[in-house]
């Protein structure tokens, strides 16, 4: 279903406020072949989206409309963007598929496939027999399946990072599936735009620290992408972090390697998977750098190892590989275009 | 008044959950003659201060109880440093002088001689018969006044700063009283802890902006004071901006010389007048930088002339010289001791 | 001259190793109409442009090559970017020019007509005949000249910055052309990439300072703009500081109004100077803010007054619109392109 | 040997010009029972030391003077506080002990007690014989050592944070001893005041990256310490990283718990160690952040299970509990003073 040059993908974005909407709106806008033909938020947060954001003024004139399905269904969309928090995708979803919209959704309502495992990390999910309708959207590895798909599960950041830089080592059975440590490390504006004290400036600058101690979301996402991927059940701990910068993101991931596992084949590894994939770069020597990323839509990984265990790392911009620009390569795929489209 | 040595300093600290309370707190601990015996401050910001601020731990025990004068006086103390925000200041201050304690006062309800001029720009004034007491504490200016003051209102941030470049300046002679601009910037902890979207990280940093723009507060304190030190009339433009760091100020002022001004003179001036000032440092050639006061309690002043101008450059810690310390340094004045005293 | 759509304009890139490089090669990779064909620097500093900056691996593998006439001359370009430091500039356009290139030259060697006051500022001048040739590169003012030049002077940051805001005031006589004042902030890349002990990051983080007190070699050119622009000599104070931010420029410029001025005025001056140009924008009350340029050819202005004075405001990002992209907006202009061709 | 307290230690700092040398010299200055007399660095950077650090102008007038041990020896020193590089450190020892000084030595030249691991991590050791006679600095394990040793090795940054959290749970015997990550982030200061191009301003801001990924100097030094303090041979996989921040460290470590291993036994493992140790805190729920020890001597230590691992977190001021007022602890010791002396 390639599109005829001449007629854009109508794309509506639900949820522009936000950073992540923010992005999608400035690479859309450059997409030469997809246009946005409405913005679309909660009460409360309604308006010219320049005015959320000063830096759009004189290159986006729409407001964000309060949402409401027949407001949507008036723009003749071909695809909605869906940047709400989980439990509003959900109530969102189904009306959008109704009204015939392909979705990529950004929340992590459709991501996991096990009902259970999701109430228990998130809350109850009023929509999960659409979980065998949804695509997980991570292109590098299921560009087959989103190039079909009608809803897309658009990854978490933590969990692209760690996959791309931990799927094709447990492919290659370089490593053990069990024991592994995700240590992750993201810029603040993963943590959204709603003011807190952790995330006023003073508190904020100069500060690195731990958190989610005891648990995050992310975990049982990333278990599930590496599962499906290495044919084997994945079991990790993650342990995310806050750095004082706006934007980026590393894993720094550290293995018990299978008696295969030498260096060279860890690069081998990495290298082989990503031949023909155009947003991952591979780094020897471990020379990864979230500054390498940040404004793009690459992640770049390196493998070694040292001490008896194997250390890989990944990094990208966790507002574009990690959201914004990764689901433009989705939108690509589904609709027949280039998966580059848009996106350098 | 000289204190015995065995008998320190009784100071009740009245809002210690703000940034500069905080620095009042860690600075008084290392006092040498001076020991906080209460913390007081609104409902609603109670509790022990080292859980809001977790550096304290192991340093500090002391819990912000409910402000209540019959607290407030059971604890004997000698002083109160007041913390809070003006209006709330002018409520306080009659009930603490009447049970008989000095008071430093670091809001704006006692800086302003002219109930006018503070109803301009801030509220009505329900304690305005009280300004006649106050003193102005500028240790540099009015040392004589704050030792035998028992009320003292700790002068703005900026007015701090922009004054001690100024008045020796204006004093000499050297710059027109009028037409003057202060360019001013401050760093985040300046505009308090208090979370909202301005002040948000991802918002604040990689940003620098005015703000202010029809007008600041603490231009009329500024002009009261470089009048008073100088007797004529001293007219300026104040304008204040933000920058993405935690602490520092640097006000850049521009004036007409008078037919006196020479650069050697405008050196000469502050030379002779911070002569025996211990926090005042003149810096030839205009080498002020924030991070050379930053957590101390210097000012660092220079002069210059340059296309028919004198630029005057000052630079302080915004919480230090431009509040905590400044409000110490007053204190050892209004108690006799080594002006000095714990500010190293 | 417009371009045949199928006829890329070639450039060749002198000087791709500095920040300004880096960023005019990344947006012209994005371009519709041109095409680097070339990059080339100094001994010492050659090789792959994506090990100076390894963001650039995967989307640029070009080298920068040793600066040789005959390998520039054998890539068959129609435009030289000249990305070299003065001095240097002067010794490569001759040659550039002899080969029939159209430059854009980024350095101060063809920005003033005045051979006195370049080598005041500056250095003795070897090609000063070519002053008439050059045609100075602020497309908001001169698009025509640039239009038809064979040699285009790029302006420098805050020159462009301090002459958006203060142009269309003075020709709209609403300010005195004496005695004007500069206030400017930069972040740290405009101070270039080669490291010493200044910009060290632990001097520079959570520092601001004033540099250049003693003179700036861009306040000729900001005068001669302004002067040029306005009809008549206008006179200014220029004081640069440093800001810790990676990259962002604002110009805060007070003047004494003309009898003519008021608050109308000065909006209506800048909202008609810029009614028809894509790349400045009026923000009314000031509400200007490095960040809302950042990443963008977009200068922010405002005008405002205050006290007796005119306030002015203007931001921009020092390393697009203040270099990269100006400078491609100007070769937009010199191509007969659309001036926004690749800049959004 | 307790001091009078009418005679103070009179200290020797050689190396003052890098941050931690600063750093010692201002806590110094502070310090009730200590007296810096001389200041020694190398040809090349001699000189007053508030040129290389304008903060400590008007607080310390000492120059840098030419290290010579005659001149060292003229200032009837107690102690030398050596900060230099390794191998630096070792030419200078010697003479120091030979002239009766007491020596705490920052370098990491008698921190080893192996002369083949020193030699493969670092270079020839020329005075070898001296192991046995240091002291490893760590007054928290070995205050007893410190108060008779007349040489101190005064630890790492990173060893000390990692052994403040890992030692008293590989001595309760929860974790197992081998296959330990610790996962460690610093601030920029701890890469020394050296310019190069990694630590220039807009290359570090905004940046997060792994480094020493084939092996760090610091790991068999976190070996040999935990390997003494537990009894039983400890090895572990180390890896830093850099945060863009001046100052603070980080240490995530995880670990395989033994089957004794349970959150309330790790919990009450540090509780118990450090129940007496004035400047560690553990934080209960893991609620470490490099702010809350920023500018302190505190080292704040955390432990928790997750998902069948054992997590410790452990953050310090690596130029304070890191390095210099490390040192004056150790110092503090050796000369019979309160370990709390001067350090808050």
């Amino acid at each position: 279903m390639a599109m005829n040059a001449t007629t854009p993908i109508r794309v509506v974005l639900v949820g522009g406020s936000g950073y992540a909407g923010f992005e999608a709106l400035r690479w859309l806008r450059r997409h030469p072949a997809a246009q946005v033909v409405g913005v679309f938020g909660p009460e409360g947060e309604l308006g010219p989206m320049n005015e959320f954001y000063p830096l759009l003024t004189g290159q986006c004139d729409l407001d964000q409309e309060r949402f409401d399905i027949d407001a949507v269904a008036s723009r003749g969309a071909d695809l909605a963007m869906l940047c709400v928090p989980h439990k509003v995708a959900m109530a969102y979803v189904p009306k959008l598929r109704k009204i015939g919209l392909k979705v990529i959704d950004w929340s992590a309502d459709y991501r996991l496939n096990s009902r259970e495992v999701y109430e228990n990390w998130y809350c109850e999910h009023t929509d999960a027999d659409r979980f065998a309708e949804a695509v997980y959207g991570l292109p590098e590895y299921f560009a087959d399946d989103i190039a079909k798909a009608d809803l897309v599960a658009n990854p978490g950041c933590y969990p692209t990072c760690t996959s791309l830089a931990a799927a094709p080592i447990l492919e290659a059975g370089l490593i053990e599936p069990t024991g592994i440590v995700v240590n992750a490390v993201s810029g603040v504006s993963g943590a959204g735009r709603r003011p807190n004290l952790a995330l006023h400036f003073p508190e904020t600058n100069e500060s690195f620290k731990p958190y989610g101690v005891g648990g995050h979301r992310h975990q049982p996402e990333m278990e599930q992408v590496l599962s499906t991927v290495s044919g084997q059940t994945v079991d990790l701990l993650f342990q995310p972090h806050l750095c004082p910068m706006d934007r980026g993101m590393l894993c720094s991931i550290y293995a018990d390697p299978t008696c295969e596992a030498t260096p060279e084949k860890l690069l081998a590894a990495l290298t082989e998977a990503y031949a023909d994939k155009p947003f991952v770069r591979v780094r020897p020597g471990g020379a990864v750098n979230t500054k390498h990323v940040a404004g793009t839509n690459f992640c770049d990984v390196a493998a070694t190892m040292n001490k008896g265990k194997v250390k890989l790392f990944s990094v990208l911009d966790n507002l574009l590989k990690g959201a914004s620009t990764q689901a433009i390569q989705n939108m690509n795929l589904m609709f027949g275009l280039d998966e580059t489209a848009g996106l350098y």
